[in-house]
């Protein structure tokens, strides 16, 4: 048995257990995230993130060679027990905690270089939550889109925002509303590596105040529907914006499930990035002994 | 904001946010208890249970008069924010909440007399959890019973046991595994106040060492699948007993998705009553700020 402190903590309903480990000294098994993880036997959360310093852990060290500000690193876990690159909503809820518990310094609290499996990503602190930078994007391949609730397959656009999605667009709010995501949508041809697929419809008007306005649900491979994904939405806005062609904006807000997300691509000295802002919370804190 | 100290428990996977309030002075609102049981928002969890002295609460003094012994009141609450009367494993786990904090005398820890907004019952501590006298049972109204993946409606029988339950056996673990619980089953004709339907197979061969073997899934109103349902339990046994009809044992094991629970039956002065037995189980301490 050992016992664990930790924080539980969401953006837009996307869940995390964080916990402190500044020396890199608690290696959590995978059949430990998965207790932890778990809504009914444990705690319950869509992922773990562990708060350790970058010179603590092989990962970190190498990418403080090139950016030696990056004093934290995200080790993030998936539900299931597997490491995992990068969380857009999970980063934003990391750089939170991090400020809660006093972890920062505050000269360093405006922008805050969090290292990553992913690289070190920047985020941003602003009045109304979080943003961080992430990087590049591409065009993927297409699919037909099939779900529950679509009476016929619809053309979906492939998005690669780090991780691959297929987006595609209804109608109206009832067909959004009238889908069933229990069971996973068909992709055909299907993604080598699947995909998560986000289904969209504009808010009507769509542009308000020069911010484009969508909603979305979304399909996440191997977690089923969930109530917010942050990669999903900005690969949605972008997706969009591809459909709508020169007159749209760069500025978006995306309404998930679980709450709303701002997305905003920039251009950079590498090509044109995409940013996802949006709130974070900590929810309450726990201590658990661990088998 | 208000600081509330918590305990999550389960039973069989049918979980509870518990906390002590001996003199009963928190007052939580329908929208503190939904936020509680919130899996994202809050902390997550089927029910909350409150462990207040039954002097405190008008419904605990009233019990008192008839039954001095029973010191503690289960006040239990749905995630829905609603007051519920009985939950047959929230009671177990309460039980071992009150035995684990220290809250009981020793010598009252064998058969510990709980008061509910359904009387009082006497939980029963053993080597292998805790065993409940849920009380008289009957037989209730028959419908046919229809849901995703099952070809044909089949014969539900009516149970009551405090709650309305209809029970249907399936073929074999296939047809079990295959239902999709996602939609509620159709009753034919319907409820008036709606009921739990439990879908049942024998294990292979059905009696082992005099203790008959069951599996169940089970779709609660309002609630959806869960892992768990200790009444839909002890309903399954009672119809599997009626169909079987003079051979059958008094003593159940019914498998659910969450664990495995035991139903007995046996005579009382007022008519036979069916007991519930299974673990329970505190997996962790927190601390939350309610709104």
């Amino acid at each position: 048995m050992s016992i664990l402190a930790f924080t539980k903590g969401h953006g837009t309903g996307n869940d995390f257990v964080l916990f402190t480990d500044p020396e890199g000294e608690i290696e959590l098994t995978p059949e430990q995230i998965r207790m932890l993880c778990d809504r009914r036997f444990g705690v319950g959360a869509d992922g773990v993130i562990r708060a350790v310093r970058s010179r603590a852990i092989p990962e970190g060290a190498a990418i403080l060679e090139a950016e030696p500000e990056a004093e934290w690193f995200m080790d993030y876990w998936n539900a299931d027990g597997s490491p995992s690159e990068m969380c857009g909503n999970g980063i934003r809820v990391y750089a939170h905690y991090l400020i809660e518990e006093g972890l920062v310094a505050p000269e360093r609290r405006d922008t805050l270089p969090i290292g990553t499996r992913a690289g070190v990503k920047d985020v941003l602190a602003g009045a109304s939550g979080y943003t961080v930078d992430l990087g590049r994007w591409r065009l993927g391949d297409d699919s037909l889109v099939s779900a529950r609730g679509l009476h016929v397959a619809r053309p979906g656009l492939g998005i690669d925002v780090g991780n691959p999605h297929v987006v595609t667009v209804l109608a109206d709010d009832a067909k959004l509303d009238g889908l069933d995501l229990t069971e996973a949508p068909g992709l055909d041809p299907a993604p080598e590596h699947g995909a998560n697929v986000e289904f969209v419809v504009p808010e009507d008007p769509l542009l308000k105040d020069g911010v484009a306005r969508i909603r979305m649900r979304v399909h996440e491979r191997g977690s089923g529907e969930t109530l917010s994904c942050g990669t999903g939405a900005a690969a949605a806005a972008l997706a969009f914006r591809h459909w709508g062609g020169e007159g749209m904006p760069s500025s978006w807000s995306v309404e998930v499930p679980g709450g709303r997300l701002g997305v905003r691509m920039f251009p950079t000295e590498e090509g044109e990035h995409v940013s996802l802002s949006g709130p974070a919370e900590l929810v309450y804190t726990g201590t658990i002994d661990l088998p």
